[in-house]
């Protein structure tokens, strides 16, 4: 087995990000060290298989990867650069920026020198569960995933280099972005989105069981990720509190607006115009922003097509469906399964590549299948 | 075939909803009337098997259903109390206290009695696709989602009856609400949802190309509904103004301490315990709030679980997983597929019902499949 990572690894910090890059790492035969804050999570994760503990006379590392939470990212990347002054070093907080100022305040500070900061640059492996801990490690969990590497100016090509490897290395995609584009970046992809979904969720708390009953596939996706864990996304949140409040505000802006149309419209049989404007445009913005979004192979969205079949919600239906699908030659590019209060019949809801969807269609009502129309 | 709803009925507007109504009362041997405002539509709907033009001598209808936006509902439904004596008559429209107002203001202008006012009752049928228009309508649009009947003080039991017999007939699952109750659900479950998803879809337009092609699954979800149509949704957030504001002062009065938080902690090391309790606090309420959306099959969300499977993105492979999940002797409660940029290899999340989860996992390892842990 060919390794591209520089061995040995160092791993600080056992948690699910870091237990799972050393079970990736362990799988593909690369030598990595562990260490955590507490012995019980190090001896855990080494039971584990996530990788070993250090010798005696353990020789440096030569990639150094801090797996801490983002307060505290910073000194832990100084540290090692201190303490080995031959190691590339990385860390894989899910904020750059703010690591890289205590990285850099600590250049000012006289504890490293400048050529001590060229040999670190950042890293963000985008994959999360919404479960914690090293027991919740799994070697698969960046499989197809974009890993960001982020160099700063004075990053070495010896650095950057050693990141894409270990990207290619977890089975990720690596894309390189500086720090505040990174941070500006997850603020809209990630951070305002949970934050969203948050807000939206918190509504449901006083909501009657009947208003919840009538619950559709639109409340469920729009919130399913507020039932991420509180801890994390505090210090996700505070982090990052720079890219992550322009975004609000500008929502706030149109919230305002939106209120303000409503308000207008509330009980007034012949509205003004401007107020259904504002809720038209709000709509309308919301189309072209979520058009934005690439396909899940990284293509255009729009290369892509859905087809809604009727399936009967017993076992094996499903199943004969796909693998009609698969007969008939065409690769699925997702797919959803809706199916309702009471009731055991359900809608497939197949994504596929835009030009085989009259294939598809025609293919399926020959075998018996009911097939919605466009 | 034993028909339930009485009979003639008359459908006034053959878009997507009245379409969709037609085409499954028509497959029951409904006999089904079409009437609506413009001639070209009309006879397309008929084309379609939705139903028939009236007849010279055309008896009255026992049933109609009024099938317009909001905004001319009511109008149409007074002058269906008005025209027929004899009929039962409802509306359809996304909103049911508007409707129901401006019918009861026609009683105190004279125009209809108290009497024909007993004849109506409104109705919700609680589906809806992103493409509008009677060329999108479908028989099976209606199949195992909540039918809400709004019945009001003075409505007879041969109105409700009748309302229930059509929801049945459509293969939905009646549930009575009165309007206040109705057009508060709405606001909750699907109005509000829809402004955020909007809000949040309108930040992507000025997203870099890198910043998107970070996206996950998370923010696919999070704003999938923002592809909703303009003109539909401006006349749904207009009607239920009254209910959508106050739920959405509630978002805005969170949101703006998520601002205050934010603010108190950007770049600042020490921050102050209240900030990161306000943000916590945020996502600790979403965590409640989604935990009480009832599962798909209407039972509570904690009686299912999911399990992740790790599937080639080749055709073929999801069938087989799915095949095998069959033999084993398990209902998929749902199906999510996740598949990420560049890569070829999906991972399958399988909801079940709790009590399978065990079996399930060790069953599919036996077999040869990846199962995550936890």
């Amino acid at each position: 087995m060919s390794v591209l990572v520089p061995q040995p690894v160092r791993i600080i910090g056992t948690g699910l990000i870091g237990g799972s890059i050393g079970l990736a790492l362990r799988a593909a035969g690369v030598d990595v060290v562990l260490s955590d804050i507490s012995p019980g999570t190090e001896a855990l994760a080494v039971e584990m298989g996530v990788g070993r503990t250090p010798a005696e006379d353990e020789p440096d590392p030569a990639l150094v990867i801090v797996a801490a939470p983002p307060d505290v990212a910073a000194h832990l990347v100084v540290e090692a650069l201190r303490r080995w002054p031959g190691a590339v070093v990385t860390d894989v907080a899910s904020v750059k920026t703010t690591v890289l100022a205590g990285v850099v305040a600590a250049v000012r500070a006289g504890e490293i020198s400048a050529a001590d900061l060229s040999r670190y640059a950042g890293a963000h492996p985008m994959a999360g569960r919404e479960v914690a801990g090293v027991i919740a490690a799994r070697g698969d969990l960046f499989q197809g995933r974009p890993f960001v590497v982020v160099p700063h100016g004075t990053s070495t090509p010896e650095a950057r280099a050693s990141l894409r490897a270990l990207a290619v290395e977890l089975g990720s995609v690596p894309i390189e972005l500086d720090a505040a584009a990174h941070d500006a970046a997850v603020a809209r992809v990630s951070h305002v989105p949970q934050v969203m979904a948050s807000l939206l969720a918190s509504t449901l708390v006083d909501a009657t069981d009947p208003a919840l009953g009538l619950a559709g596939q639109g409340l469920r996706d729009t919130s399913r990720i507020a039932a991420s864990d509180p801890r994390l996304w505090v210090e996700i949140l505070g982090a990052n509190a720079a890219a992550i409040i322009p975004v609000l505000q500008a929502i706030r802006g149109r919230l305002d607006g939106v209120l303000e149309a409503l308000a207008s419209l509330e009980g007034d049989p012949d509205p003004r115009v401007g107020s259904r404007r504002a809720l038209a445009g709000l709509i309308a913005e919301g189309n072209r922003g979520v058009s934005r979004i690439p396909g899940k192979h990284g293509g255009a969205s729009d290369a892509f097509t859905t087809i809604t079949v009727l399936v009967p919600d017993r076992p094996g239906h499903l199943a004969r469906l796909l693998t009609e699908i698969g007969q008939i030659g065409v690769n699925l590019e997702d797919l959803r399964l809706e199916h309702t209060l009471g009731k055991k019949v359900g809608l497939a809801h197949v994504s596929i590549e835009r030009a085989h969807e009259s294939l598809l269609t025609h293919a399926l009502r020959e075998r018996g299948w009911t097939v919605a129309d466009g």
